[in-house]
């Protein structure tokens, strides 16, 4: 144990070392040897040597002299994202959508499944493999497929433990089915998790080390990255918000529990509060989840006091899951993403009001809370961002290194 | 960011390594440098040259040749855990005890200063500071102090942000008074995190690189340490599990919450349920909370349906409590500790009850719920540990190694 990273056991220095270039080359843009040397603490000596092989490989390479520099080492280096692409898959719970992203998490190719039912999930995975196959055979550039699922997922195991309103996921093994069935890898990552991770490599305005993604879509989850470490906890079961009870007398939950947050503030409890109102909207039983809750925000910013009174109320809940945030993980910046945080400015405001009531000053005023900026399906560029990111943690397993 | 902490920021590879090593030999005993070099992935080259530094600087030394070993570099090392001591000092809401350790945590002197009250804090921290410089002066082989107050504590201000029950002492700055007031450096931190280092050092039955250390004390809070490192959050706020409320309609805390876990199981919530019960214990008001709890639990324990029945309740809230830590941090081991805690095997059972109910099948079966087998006063061990992990993690700054 350590009371910092610093000292965290290392299965290979010199990897640990090719990855922390590739991550400072992904992060910081063109840099020469000497600047590596100098943020990374190593020897020159070591930086010469490493980025050798890293450009023998590919990995990276030189661009000129950069401009400005005074001392000898002025060439540049530079992990050109544009040459590289991964897959990213999003699993909700009705439907799965795909991707190709460069490695700068821009989207270049996006398409959604047909929509899935309890029934027709044997069906949407073998219309999965077929789809990624043809992406695979179509562009050379890809080499590594990234999957956001719902949490709580087994990371050790491959399942996920628990979905709440569409239990047939939790028969299929991720790592069995999709691991090793592609000519590329496939990494799978529970959904929040995958978002906090496109929420650090993606968005630029975001420089924090301790960042919380907030999930709320079709369901509530949660990912922390804590001092540039993303939480996993012992099976990849931490950071489980959607299953803290915020409510020992409340509703009782699909994963045993009772008063779980995500029946409070998901999309499916939303439509379900909407569907209690009786007429607020009417066609709303004929609707998806996320076309009920979109109609909602609609009808609210349209100056409809029923829509606003309800969004109001889940905002309050979706605060209540912040100051256990707070509590737990005190990050320096809380991102609110997914359908539900479509509600805008209004749920923003409710929810900072909640924490402005409940939560010791001193944190409250030192962490910011904000929406995503990212599009509102972040856990697919999630995906994207979980490929990428065990490309920049693993360069040997993606190049000849040795 | 990564997915592991391996590619961690680094501020100083040597340091890193010396602390590693020093890691190594505190935690498996008298090692050879070769056994070293294969444990910690680096070259024998390295290994000779860090462990001369540190055993010129006195840090580390050579004992005789090891049995058994076959290759040539067989002379053991060992980090002589009798040679050095550290201070540990446990602040409660209304007491203060000190205690000098050796570095294997073994006590060798505790006293508890005495009584405090919202109007002796001041004086109590005077007589701190007198005690503190007799026991430097009478022991030269102390090389830390380490402090363990109640959270949630603001690591980089100093300042403890919260204390129910007891609030004068949120005007100490502990940095301030204690960090460089001595021939030694002092550490502060959490009291539950503290109590969590002290698991991980001084327990040898643990070898969990997940664990949570959940403090029923004066107050309740956690400590986490994940994949081997402590969680701290932006400001070391993180894990304050006392103030995660488990009812958004429950009782206010002084924090700012509703229905926080400290306000359902901490010692003195526990007072005010006795006294609430009139003549249970008809002398408890004159008793302090750690009085009044042993006796509700003596009381328990002699077959009193009433007593029984009040231990039950408080273990359910304690099991709420675990629940949260389930689907927040997934430890492999929640360690049950202070005062509460002493109420053994039948708030165990129930806690377990309510887990079984309540958590994820898969997670429930690969977590470990154990009472703490390290003394009541686990924190005062915590202390110690505070001010060793600084000790193993820089050593750089307890001898002249560069």
């Amino acid at each position: 144990m350590s009371s910092t990273n610093a000292t965290a056991s290392m299965a290979s220095v010199s990897e640990s070392n090719r990855s922390r270039i590739m991550q400072h080359l992904y992060l910081n843009g063109i840099s020469s040897r000497a600047q590596i040397a100098k943020a990374l603490d190593l020897t020159p000596a070591a930086i010469t040597k490493i980025t050798a092989k890293l450009i023998e490989a590919g990995a990276i390479k030189e661009t000129g002299d950069l401009e400005g520099m005074k001392n000898r080492r002025s060439i540049g280096l530079t992990l050109d994202t544009t040459q590289f692409h991964v897959i990213g898959v999003k699993f909700a719970r009705s439907f799965v959508q795909i991707g190709v992203f460069d490695l700068a998490g821009k989207p270049l190719n996006v398409q959604e499944l047909t929509h899935v039912t309890e029934e027709t999930i044997d069906s949407a995975i073998a219309e999965l493999h077929d789809t990624i196959n043809a992406l695979l055979d179509a562009d050379r550039l890809i080499l590594a497929i990234g999957m956001a699922v719902p949490g709580p997922y087994l990371r050790n195991v491959g399942r996920i433990a628990v979905v709440s309103y569409m239990r047939g996921w939790q028969k299929v093994n991720f790592i069995q089915e999709f691991g090793n069935a592609f000519r590329v890898p496939a990494f799978v990552e529970q959904d929040a998790r995958a978002g906090a991770m496109a929420q650090y490599l993606f968005d630029p305005s975001i420089t924090d080390e301790n960042l919380a993604y907030y999930l709320l879509g079709e369901g509530v989850g949660l990912g922390v990255i804590d001092h540039g470490v993303i939480l996993n906890g012992n099976l990849g079961a931490a950071t489980e918000i959607g299953h803290v009870s915020i409510d020992i007398n409340g509703l009782p939950c699909d994963c045993g529990n009772v008063g779980c947050l995500e029946r409070y503030c998901s999309a499916p409890a939303i439509h379900n509060m909407i569907m209690e109102e009786g007429d607020l909207i009417p066609e709303a039983g004929a609707m998806t989840h996320a076309q009920a809750c979109r109609t909602l925000f609609a009808k609210a910013k349209d100056g409809d006091a029923r829509a606003q009174q309800l969004v109001r109320r889940v905002s309050r809940y979706i605060g209540f899951g912040c100051i256990t945030i707070f509590n737990t993980f005190n990050p320096s910046r809380i991102i609110l993403g997914d359908i539900v945080a479509e509600a805008g400015q209004p749920l923003l405001d409710e929810v900072r009001k909640v924490i402005d009531e409940h939560v010791i000053h001193e944190l409250n005023e030192t962490t910011t809370i904000t929406l995503s900026a990212l599009p509102a399906d972040a856990a697919l560029n999630g995906a994207a961002a979980v490929a990428i990111t065990q490309f920049l943690d693993h360069p040997s397993e993606f190049f000849e290194l040795t």
